[in-house]
């Protein structure tokens, strides 16, 4: 294990940690807040301590391999969640360093799930910082790093594939930097034109920004109480909008961007991915308009919302759809489990793993009646290479084996089958909200402290697709060969 | 395809369901019901039938396929259902015959969910069939005619293969009608050894036949309205006792029988099998002491009965479960995806299949940090195929995929997430009651006419492990090549 080099990108993350605290401060010094000043008490000795750190232990040795690459990925997110977490708490807003942990994962991991029972009573630059984490956690500390600074040595590939989410690491161009490069150039650019559309649509510029940060990262959180019901229909409209472009993989827009527009809509895991979507927008609204007596215009625009926040994994709410009949209700359990695009911010088991089990299913059966022939799974005109598909299968089982794990240990709390199933689906996709008592109008502060620990660990897991934290966690990484 | 051969053993399975129901009209006249002549009406010319249908299209091709073997059985276990169901509804004790399917059904599977509100008030001859469609169906009703009739051709071992759960076929002998045979030996020994046990233990001759028919075939069904809460609690700890080896693969039982007990004991499905099932009672026992106040005995044997019902997939209650601790239901909720051992007459995902899922994980973590390692998954000291690691694979999505679907059909019905979750999962592994509206003290009989039709679907599918089902639906399997 190359310790010199896993202490010097821990350095790097505080560095950088340090810095991110400067925007809250700049809020806080713009509403003039004095609790604004936490985020100098602490972001100041984060950064120094990082750049001592990074100085101190530069590394000799430059071997740097996926075991490395995950340790450092599991532990740049812990780090980052128990540092970003120190305002919530020394400003008194949050007064439970546990909760404040619970709220500032929640944030990193672009979960969205909250312990505050009123966000409308923090200060600006509270709120602000809980938006701004989900900002840097949708696309990922390590790979915003990557791009920013220059490479020490062989390690990107191996921080890339840990930090990311999907079966495969899609690169965008031939060199990792590049492609962290153009992912953050899309990331900004689409949260950019939110900002601007949501000004346009009547919001206020600080809400709007804050918005803007919880949708493209598909985080969830909030500024108002009543989260978008807070706001008018073309608000809603909007950001429905933009969760919709969020969920999509990012090559999507790089090859927009490229201009090939043509071989973009031919992406098989779009089309998969838009046909749910829309298939769910349709069965939705017209169980709504049958079973609910909803008009048509409000019927499609929850039901768009929802399905938009809830299948990326955002969970924003429009409306308290924990009262909506049995059938929408299961199609947005279902939605939390499927999550986006590979590739993208959202979080799940992720669309082309759905896709790929379907093909794997339908292969199957006609080799059960047809045993001799020999038949390979294509995806995108390609064969799909057997490590992909292996590993989205173990990916599967591995969710299920947390999932059963943690429902287990939630249920200890003694609440109902329907809070403890969605609070840990919702935890594990990164979601944000659940059903009854996690429920739209509800939050999780009424956990006891163990189980929010556990929910913690979900959302860590969920967020860095399981494997990082558990290679962490698995004694045999540390042995000597 | 051949379909001489096909109509052919559909005619021979026809023959057995005649004279199966000689059984119950037995019963009908020693206790002088006249509705048992029904069995009579039902089952002369039914016999009548498949005996001139197995002459008349005696096959002239021998080549019978797993294709043909797929078909067969899923053709054969719709036509057990559909003529089962007969004396139901022409008795009139179950007037609906979407009723008397769904109870025939449940039956043949060894589900046991019931629409029927007191069976008490059925007359014997009935409550007898209900019992002994279970027992017949637990092994199966073409391993029972592999065991009895005379092979013609090479099909045995693709019926078997169709037929029996499990990732691959354990042949306890080299010829499959020896290994039929020894099974159904088995099987008749273990429920003969109960009904002695449970007369011992204080039942009623009837009340034992019945109640060991449903426990060696874990298919749950009784003749009380209260389930097993309705006997002494010895009587109760014989069935649990029975319960606990009917969940053990019968490969145990034969390798006890051929006097390799050090082999018996050391089989890795028969300790995982035990370690989970002590591992629950323990758990659930410790949790009914603390949270329900209950006295330990009793809380003792209500954990043993309960796993042992839950987790075999039988589905008996001693007691209303559902007002237990969330951690103890959901230990169960947990224990009804397991189910038994491979090789067993249980339901459910199976305990070896999940081992293997433990394995890959185990493997594909150290995989992750050596990647140039080269590892092999050993099973009872072998190395395992790749073919059932990848068949188990594709069982768990495909699982997943049918409880997906039918959840979302199930919750047109609009009720609560718990009642729709523990339905479909209760019918996909032929548990009997769930939680909620279809809990212990409950019964089916509320759904709608629609949902019931899913869930017989369900309940077949998980029978016959999904597949046969699904090469008969695909329409790839009749295209001509």
């Amino acid at each position: 294990m190359n310790y010199g080099m896993i202490i010097y990108l821990l350095g790097r993350i505080m560095e950088i940690v340090g810095l991110m605290m400067g925007f809250p401060l700049a809020v806080a010094i713009y509403y003039r807040e004095p609790v604004g000043i936490w985020f100098l008490i602490c972001g100041l000795p984060i950064s120094v301590a990082g750049v001592l750190i990074s100085r101190l232990y530069h590394p000799k040795k430059q071997d740097f391999y996926a075991r490395e690459g995950f340790i450092v990925t599991a532990l740049s997110w812990i780090l980052l969640s128990v540092m970003g977490a120190l305002p919530f708490f020394f400003s008194g807003e949050i007064p439970s360093y546990t909760d404040a942990l619970f709220e500032c994962i929640s944030g990193f991991t672009t979960t969205g799930a909250s312990i505050i029972p009123a966000v409308e009573e923090l200060s600006h630059c509270i709120n602000f910082w809980r938006c701004f984490i989900q900002l840097i956690g949708g696309m990922g500390v390590l790979v915003f790093m990557l791009a920013l600074i220059p490479s020490t040595g062989g390690q990107d590939i191996y921080l890339m594939r840990a930090e990311s989410p999907g079966p495969s690491v899609g690169k965008l161009a031939p060199k990792v930097r590049q492609t962290a490069y153009y992912l953050y150039a899309i990331y900004f650019a689409l949260t950019g034109a939110e900002i601007i559309c949501l000004k346009l649509a009547g919001a206020p510029l600080f809400d709007s920004m804050c918005t803007a940060f919880t949708t493209t990262s598909t985080g969830g959180f909030g500024v108002r109480n009543a989260s978008l019901a807070a706001y008018s229909p073309s608000v809603q409209y909007v950001v429905a909008t933009f969760l919709f472009f969020s969920g999509l993989n990012y090559n999507f827009f790089f090859l927009i961007y490229t201009k090939h527009i043509k071989e973009a809509f031919k992406e098989e895991e779009i089309r998969f991915y838009s046909g749910i979507f829309f298939l769910s927008v349709a069965a939705i609204t017209l169980n709504l308009i049958l079973k609910q007596h909803y008009a048509p215009e409000e019927a499609f625009r929850h039901g768009f919302f929802q399905v938009g926040s809830i299948m990326t994994t955002a969970g924003f709410s429009s409306i308290d759809f924990d009262s909506w009949p049995s059938f929408a209700r299961e199609i947005l359990i279902l939605l939390m489990l499927v999550g986006g695009c590979a590739g993208s911010t959202c979080g799940g088991i992720k669309v082309s793993r759905i896709l790929i089990y379907f093909k794997t299913v339908k292969k199957e059966l006609s080799q059960l009646c047809h045993p001799r022939s020999v038949k390979v799974i294509m995806f995108d005109g390609k064969a799909l290479p057997h490590g992909v598909l292996r590993s989205a299968n173990i990916f599967l089982i591995t969710y299920g084996s947390i999932f059963v794990a943690s429902l287990l240990l939630v249920s200890l709390d003694n609440h109902d089958f329907t809070t403890n199933f969605t609070a840990v689906a919702s935890a594990l996709g990164n979601i944000g909200p659940g059903f009854s008592l996690v429920g739209p109008t509800q939050n999780f502060a009424f956990f006891s402290a163990p189980v929010k620990y556990v929910l913690m660990f979900d959302m860590l897991a969920g967020r860095l697709e399981l494997f990082p934290l558990l290679v962490m966690l698995n004694p045999s990484t540390w042995r000597k060969r």
